[in-house]
């Protein structure tokens, strides 16, 4: 394939875990993707790596502060540099690209992903916030330019790859599944002493703190079923999770007539990245195979909603709608940072999040502006609860 | 929908395991399809009792001595009634269908099935010896005619779903699970001693005695692999096999980027034959739904091939081709009655078989006078040597 036929890509989260991940797969595959741009947040030594090795035309630095030293380095090396909040937006207006990896943690990503959608011909969509908050715009707004999006998270990626060729009107139920974290199996009553290292430890899945955090109290799936909701368009009724620890079964789609439709794969993010970016086509494998033979068992549990209350506050959002997703996201983020910091306990969490949400004034979003009001709103709410507890 | 647009259908094998299935499932689509014809071996009361219910035009009986005392009835009834050997084909000859339904036991349904073929627009294939015996002219007549073939076996009709998501070039490897039978984990000498109803109590599914007695062999599974070669047009090395006892992934497609695509279901043949009928649509759900949740473990372990000698056998059947395959399902056929009758044991099934296919002479065969040659000459083969040990 000659240069001229690579598909550029923009990676918004270079530094995070799937845009390492993401560099990683087009390293393997460099005759057919190529780099354009890079926007990171506060990690500018990396930005900096990445950019030696893969040579984009424009990077991005969340952080100005930061930013400002490595202005130089960059400029040497002959790549543009842009800082500041608004950065990652600018960087996919400058730039032309066949694909956006989106894939910046929380509600910072929704500027840039609404952005991409306009600009790009595919989004690969890892960040889930942006369809949390947001998924009613988002949809809108790929539906209008006929853009593809094609979802990286594991889940998502196989209900994408079942439902290729279903009718939607076959399609009864889709099952996520989740691993359970590493807390699926510890007493409830030593759930207060799990130190922020034991949370951290997930069994299957190396991925970063806020999104492993998010696994250990499940409200990761939650966060999960609202995308899928936007993403196949479905009714929440059409929605369930089940407990599966190894993680192997990705997500199942139940048809109409009974039957059951599974992706599986070894637990790695690298292959729903290549997905994403090499669909329609598959790509080679570049990766170790999955040998069921050697795995012997996968198991199957139903949700244990005491263990889990942060999933009924999801499966709440997810019925409401409007405002409740953007403020339960809202306050599970700035939850989950107090535990990191050591500010509250694990099922504290949970508690904070609970209490936001039950003071939260519900009312219909129609617009970033809005969106964003409620995002602030929620987090000045859970920060006032976390400093009343210290 | 109106009675004019309702679906033709002829069942070979009515009164047998899946053609009694395929009634049962057609007498709840009523609205959708109408039998026109019923094809059956010697159980002519039971067709009568079919013939009363769903009001056929032409029903068949294979033993014509059998059929003669029926006939006044059938007369009675307004349906028209063939018998002898050339039978079935005539039925179908006579008839004009959408769908016939091959599931007729053995060799003896390839005939009517060849020419369902050159008769019908679909058929749903149930009996695997068809393919396995006859697999090259069977698909070479279906891509002439442009007729479907849609499988009727779990497992074929599991790769059929997942592989409808997918390009051919995609396609990596096609991995077909078996329950492992009633003797998986019975130590290798207590086979000896195994006797005809413990080989027939087949943990997971309800079928007939020819094909419960080759899923504890796992000659069924041999004969599957034979049969999803030519069905979806594989290399030998893009199959495989897995034991799977909880029989709930009937199938797995491995892709090249090495993600899975599997079907799941109840151990159920209802769900793959109202899948055969209505495909491309998939019709409401006719029975209780899968609940992994509850199933809690789905197990997977390799194949042991001392345990199962046969399927060294039908590997070898399916890399060789020719006649290979014919004389390998005519000596297992010989072999497995005399199994049931009392004449030979449950491990001197697998010898039998072995004898016959070190005396077989290999050669190409191109038409059904030679496939029925190497049959003919394969079973006085297995006949002599069972006689032999008697």
């Amino acid at each position: 394939m000659s240069s001229g036929e690579k598909k550029r890509v923009i990676i918004l989260g270079s530094t995070g875990s799937i845009g390492r991940m993401t560099l990683e797969v087009i390293s393997k595959l460099s005759d057919q993707f190529e780099v354009v741009g890079l926007a990171a947040g506060s990690n500018a030594s990396l930005l900096l790596d990445q950019a030696v090795q893969f040579k984009p035309k424009l990077v991005s630095l969340y952080r100005e502060e930061i930013g400002s030293a490595f202005s130089p380095e960059f400029s040497h090396l002959g790549v543009k540099f842009l800082t500041g909040p608004e950065a990652a937006t600018r960087l996919v207006e400058e730039l032309e690209a066949d694909i956006v990896v989106a894939a910046i943690t929380g509600i910072e990503s929704l500027k840039p992903t609404l952005t991409a959608l306009r600009r790009a011909k595919r989004v690969a969509l890892a960040n889930k916030e942006a369809l949390v908050v947001a998924g009613s715009l988002i949809m809108e707004e790929a539906r209008r330019r006929a853009i593809e999006i094609i979802p990286v998270d594991s889940e998502h990626s196989g209900v994408f790859q079942c439902l290729r060729q279903e009718e939607k009107e076959n399609v009864a139920r889709v099952i996520l599944t989740a691993s359970g974290g590493p807390f699926f199996r510890t007493p409830l009553d030593e759930l207060a002493s799990k130190t922020v290292e034991e949370a951290l430890a997930h069994p299957r899945w190396k991925m970063g703190k806020k999104i492993t955090i998010d696994s250990a109290t499940l409200m990761n799936k939650g966060l999960e079923l609202i995308e899928a909701r936007w993403l196949f368009d479905l009714k929440p009724q059409q929605l369930a999770i089940l407990i599966h620890p190894q993680s192997i079964i990705h997500s199942l789609v139940e048809l109409i007539d009974g039957s059951f439709l599974a992706q599986l794969s070894i637990t790695d993010m690298r292959l729903p990245i290549q997905f994403a970016l090499c669909y329609p086509k598959r790509g080679e494998r570049l990766l170790p195979p999955l040998n069921l033979g050697e795995v012997r068992k996968l198991e199957f549990f139903e949700v244990e909603e005491k263990r889990f209350p942060l999933i009924r506050l999801a499966w709440e959002a997810l019925e409401k709608g409007g405002s409740l997703p953007v403020a339960l996201n809202a306050a599970n983020e700035v939850a989950v940072n107090a535990f990191i910091e050591g500010k509250i306990s694990f099922p504290e969490i949970a508690e904070i999040v609970k209490a936001v949400i039950e003071a939260h004034l519900f009312r219909p979003v129609k617009n970033l502006e809005e969106i964003m009001a409620v995002d602030r709103e929620s987090r000045e709410k859970a920060e006032k609860l976390i400093n009343l507890r210290q």
